[in-house]
């Protein structure tokens, strides 16, 4: 069978730890969709399109980005993905990563949680940590690709 | 691509939670092989011939039991398999699976493994909490398939 | 001795989680007191006024709900109650709970605070999740009883 | 109603976290019977009549100590109580402890769990610590009450 | 060697934890210097020019108090620190301090972080549990030294 | 002041792990004391003379190991030692290491425990594993170091 998997999150911004994701991902499916999720209830440190447009520069090749609104479920089905694919990171993702696969098997009982454990030297990584070192000033190349550096020096 | 996956444990005795992770590994991988391992230093509860046939009987069909002595990684490999499949009870498995995970990709840089997370009714059995309540004279009947209860009764 | 409970909460909004926790609470103790915190400086999701007319509506015959201003351990006094009831889930409580416990033990040195262990089918839902599925369009009867499903549907 | 409590443990030995609990239940429940359990398949540190003589000293007054074999649920069912209180250590104790209440659900779903928030002043202690330092030839009277230090001294 | 460590922190408001990690650092360096972190995007509770004031008033004789801006990595090599010191209260901030642990060696490599661990009787004690105490007009003086009492109640 | 510190531990074998944490330690402390700890009562897998010879070996230079019995904080003292070292990889180690320091506190007042952050290239390994793969037949060679992996190729 092939299978397709949805990487879904807010990745704001893109990090080295979504990027070692995706590259572990591609030994458990086939293809994956990278799926941007849009709130309209919380403003965003980079604008969609932007996220967007650095996960499609740093991916893999034939990794697909999307953003979508709404349940991550639904955004997965309608990119006909049969995985919900979603890193754990050692320390603190355990709870949320959990609790959102089994909200996830009652909205959708038809879609699988699969989780990859990364690589310990990305574990530390977080959107919030990128955020608050390049607020302080501080080198975030340790923690982020160098197209994201790029972009966010010319904020 | 055909995904393979392998699924080691100790399955001593097997229980409703292995069964439960067999189901979700359908999802994820086309074809299934459940190894035992057999450690030449630990008497086990039941002999490892007992558990890969109460394994086979309980296994949904087309997936595989075998039984393996020494690395897991290296048995995945031998099997074909290209991911390791593991359960994820909400409680106390994170620490034990993410060092496992971890340790196999040093072992094995090929091989990835991917965590399912474990259904709630299921996520508080272990084979410990089924060899204490047979012991202590109670009835495992919540916590393992029919033929594990037949098996038990038995001894 | 008649023992009487007060168990404190947002419950913004009321969930399966809360229905089970009051319905074990009745093995616990003799009368139940549920309280509804208002916290004047965040804005709630529904109306303090709402969440009490729910939690009525939907909790077990006998149980009492109010709600309140200041410390839990204030209104569970003034409630005329010995004992803090509180729910764990099995992952991401056991923190907060703990902490919650021993700073109400030093605010109250008499009242004591019991934990009771959630049930493996509302374990994973919190007032954020069903906040966030709903604001998503997504359908919260697996988390939340029907009039709670009616009263969102309505906002 | 009156609430019957059962509190089962190893109590190898007997400790201050014990002594902790006992005086903690007593806000929560009517009567206190402590379970003493006696496994056959292990050896214990101190005689489990030993246990039991040194609970009997240290309880407070009206606390029942008996010793069992079995189940923890059918000592509590056959001590006509309708409670298991356990300790919850803020640190280690919380998977066992949810995981031992879920399985004991299901082996008798009338009987609940209630969980205590041990004092900080003894979370820290475990049968396992105590003997470890007392083989050390260590201080044990941090942890243990005086008729205790007095038995070890004994050996 | 003389060895200085640098506490940084938000210290909104100094609590007794803060005093108990300023008393054991003394054990673990010969200078200690506190620093009070301003955070431009956050209105906290207490301006930093109090929460400085407060603690150099509570802090043990000897111990420097600063504020800074940025990196708190940054501001370490500023004050001549070779070492980072923080708290370990053993629930909640395991995930966190090894989470900003990791990334501060990432930041610069040469500056250590040790954690000590917080004394049992002000591990459950945090900023937010004070700000929310005080809020509801419970009564803090369980949590922070007497200084900081007498500033919140001038309010 | 001259800072000596005692890192404690049973080294079973010894890993590069540890490696990690002695050359930490090194900006924490001016002398370091490694202590392998001798259990009466547990058979050992390597000698403690040999995991004594090991560590001395793989040590950096100016490191003292010796071998104890009794109480960790007994052999601290007899060292000359101010302060315990203890290393925390990022996950299972937290319980058990801060109910130690606890523990050590109440034995000895005056010696505080300092825990540093394990490597993220380290953080997974333990002696266990060590000795698991080595069983299996596995190359530890990415666990220990060289001197390790030439003395158990020799058993």
């Amino acid at each position: 069978m092939v299978t397709k998997g949805f990487f879904p999150g807010s990745f704001d911004p893109p990090t080295l730890g979504h990027l070692d994701l995706m590259r572990r991902a591609a030994v458990v499916v086939d293809e994956l969709v990278v799926g941007v999720g849009i709130n309209a209830e919380k403003t965003p440190w980079l604008p969609a399109r932007e996220r967007v447009a650095l996960l499609k520069e740093m991916a893999p090749k034939g990794v697909e980005v999307i953003s979508f609104t709404g349940l991550a479920v639904e955004a997965a089905r309608a990119a006909g993905a049969g995985l919900i694919v979603r890193g754990m990171r050692a320390f603190a993702d355990v709870d949320f990563e959990t609790q959102m696969a089994l909200a996830n098997r009652k909205l959708a009982s038809d879609l699988e949680t699969v989780l990859l454990v990364a690589s310990t030297e990305v574990a530390h990584i977080s959107g919030r940590l990128v955020r608050d070192v390049h607020r302080a000033g501080g080198d975030v190349s340790h923690f982020v690709p160098p197209m994201v550096v790029a972009a966010l020096q010319k904020r």
